[in-house]
């Protein structure tokens, strides 16, 4: 595993030669630092349906291309980086080439999150690496950070803002009288939501990096699927509006903790109203946050650009230059997976919108709670801020109310109240 | 160097024997850490002066603590963790260490600042380890990042407010109507200064963390008395005001970049003006930060408690953690110093508050520059910004009025404006 002696001057350097998956914006970005010398690393094989079509001159033409993926597993290179994306065939794909001896750098949260501990054992048994920095939070070193700099802490959270789609939307309506819809259109035009967002609004997306997150930071691998999940579709400007006066912004958070107990552990993803003192409100744009408690190291907070091709290709190259230095990861996730419950947030506020005055009654005397503060809604809605209560009791009696009067879902907005 | 296969769970785990030089609130605090049980780590050896009244009970009994410094170089452990502080003894002992081929860990700013270099060298030599994660904003994992999550990226500026004492003064300052030198007592009192505070309120403490980062972190080994410094004292009530009315806050900010065509470094530490958008001014008490750009990663941003026992200790032994498991640093310096030069900062905006009407007036025609706004000072003192100009001609220019007038130089202040 790894290659010694790279990192001593003035001795033989030994080459690790690596085959990129995937030559898109990524992929490029990631062999335009290899090209440019990076200490022992050499490029030595692209893949890429119909590859013809990818070349491009400015890789050395000791460059394979090649769209036989066969050709990459049966040849010589000791690392594959995989930027296909999605589960099939990049999950294969990957465990072949651990299969072979091979080590992997890869940005697919999908592949990780869903089967990240059977593919670490595997790497172990082969003596090989999967390192996997770039699949949560683009650029921001929170894996190697919580692999090194706070590896002798115990943390108990993880919260952050793990979606840059969600949060250049969120926060771009902030910043404007745009509609949704609008702001939505704007960020497909610009590249910075996909034709369809729907892993990215709804919350797939951020899912599978909170379960990383969970496995490898509070040591408790999570199914993504078991994460309480809510989409961001339905927030409007009466939220917004809502969000000033409360001194909050509107995010996308994702959040993992343990209980008291640390038999269990809370999470969650979804919309919610962020105080503004908070780190997780601290970001705009396509900007991710982590923020990390730990009993010794109290808060720890990291940022950077959570998407683009060249941010994601420093956390590629990083792996590979650690995998290179022979501090590659073996296995980041727990081996055995403890009997625990995952499950949601306790009893805290949330502010609320529904379409009728009649609803926010019905709805505070079904949750047995009092409204702490109303706000003026439009066009007859009603915006308050319960009590204490759970998001699922809140959803519960949101949905009846919706069912009983015969309202569309989409106008009730649910949003927890996060300090 | 380091202890393979601890991390492999199942078979049998070699033990990494630890000594800790200096039995203080960071040297406790690892030992808790230590004795709560990390994978590997034991430790065997307290060292201390008067050691008999630093005994305590929930320590093992197989841990020897001894007030003779060599018997810790001569006995068998394998890492030695210096928490003695200051230039000497702490710098010498760590060569000793290294020298008997003993990994070391230290949180030594000042040694790691002015001998990092060829103390690394050595520890290369004799095939061990030197980490200094703590040495540099606490328990932020700066160094480790720099190493591995951003390794692939070049870094052309480091930023960041270095020193938690300053930051709880100039945030306290901000919040109360408090002078500096009540919020200085109370800092005292709390423990949170020094009963000498000159090393942090004049900057020293800063240049010796940015002199490291700059050696870490773009590869530019500078001597810490060469970094252009100013003390915090001086700044006052009226400066908070004006900073209010600039939308800033007032910080200690250490910055170091490359010159742009690289063959060079500016590098300063001293208090500014601070936009509040900036992430630096975004933290308070004794928090840190440290803003790094790099070429492709762009602004990627760290956030936590910059020290006290607990994060201190985190730092301290999650770098024992990383020399266990083989991944500790033989050589974080560069190994030759290129020929560079290390200056200040170029024109930019200043803030400068001076005693009377005629210095204004005559230090922006000496300086030869505009006052682009002009703020009501009290007793007669005038507040202004100034067009862009460097911050050495602004000294120069106060100095002058001030001796040519009788002026004390306490009564003027100046404070560069940072974005």
């Amino acid at each position: 595993m790894g290659r010694e002696a790279i990192h001593t001057e003035g001795e033989s350097m030994q080459v690790m030669r690596v085959a990129i998956l995937g030559f898109g914006t990524v992929g490029q970005s990631v062999a335009r630092i290899l090209v440019s010398g990076k200490g022992g690393l050499q490029l030595t094989r692209v893949f890429n349906r119909n590859v013809e079509r990818k070349q491009v001159g400015w890789v050395p033409n000791t460059v394979d291309w090649t769209e036989n993926i066969d050709e990459v597993f049966t040849s010589d290179v000791d690392v594959v980086v995989e930027l296909i994306g999605g589960l099939d065939p990049a999950g294969p794909w990957i465990q072949r080439a651990l299969m072979e001896g091979k080590s992997v750098v890869t940005a697919n949260k999908q592949v990780i999150a869903n089967d990240g501990g059977r593919l670490s054992e595997l790497a172990a048994v082969k003596g090989v690496c999967l390192n996997f920095e770039a699949a949560v939070a683009g650029v921001v070193p929170i894996i190697s950070s919580i692999r090194n700099g706070l590896a002798a802490d115990n943390l108990h959270r993880i919260r952050g803002v793990l979606n840059g789609t969600c949060n250049f939307l969120l926060t771009k309506m902030s910043a404007s009288d745009a509609s949704f819809d609008e702001v939505l259109a704007e960020a497909q035009d610009r590249g910075f939501a996909e034709a369809d967002p729907s892993a990215d609004l709804d919350g797939v997306d951020a899912q599978a990096k909170l379960s990383i997150l969970s496995a490898v930071g509070l040591r408790r691998p999570i199914n993504p699927h078991e994460i309480a999940c809510r989409s961001i579709r339905g927030v409007g400007r009466l939220d917004f509006e809502a969000a000033g006066l409360l001194g909050c912004g509107i995010r996308q958070v994702s959040t993992v903790e343990l209980t008291e107990e640390g038999d269990a552990v809370r999470a969650e993803v979804g919309p919610a109203m962020v105080n503004l003192r908070s780190r997780v409100a601290q970001v705009s744009g396509n900007e991710n946050v982590v923020v990390v408690d730990g009993i010794s190291c109290g808060e720890v907070t990291l940022i950077g650009q959570g998407a683009g091709g060249g941010p994601t290709a420093v956390a590629i190259v990083s792996d590979l230059l650690a995998i290179a230095a022979g501090d590659g990861a073996p296995n980041l996730f727990p081996s055995v997976r403890s009997s625990y419950q995952v499950g949601t947030m306790g009893r805290r506020l949330h502010y609320i919108r529904v379409p009728e005055p009649q609803s926010a009654a019905r709805i505070l005397s079904d949750l047995g709670v009092e409204a702490t503060r109303t706000l003026k809604g439009q066009g007859g809605q009603v915006q308050f801020v319960t009590d204490g209560c759970t998001t699922e009791a809140v959803e519960s009696a949101l949905k009846l109310d919706a069912t009983t009067r015969g309202n569309r879902a989409e106008n009730y907005v649910v949003l927890p109240i996060i300090d």
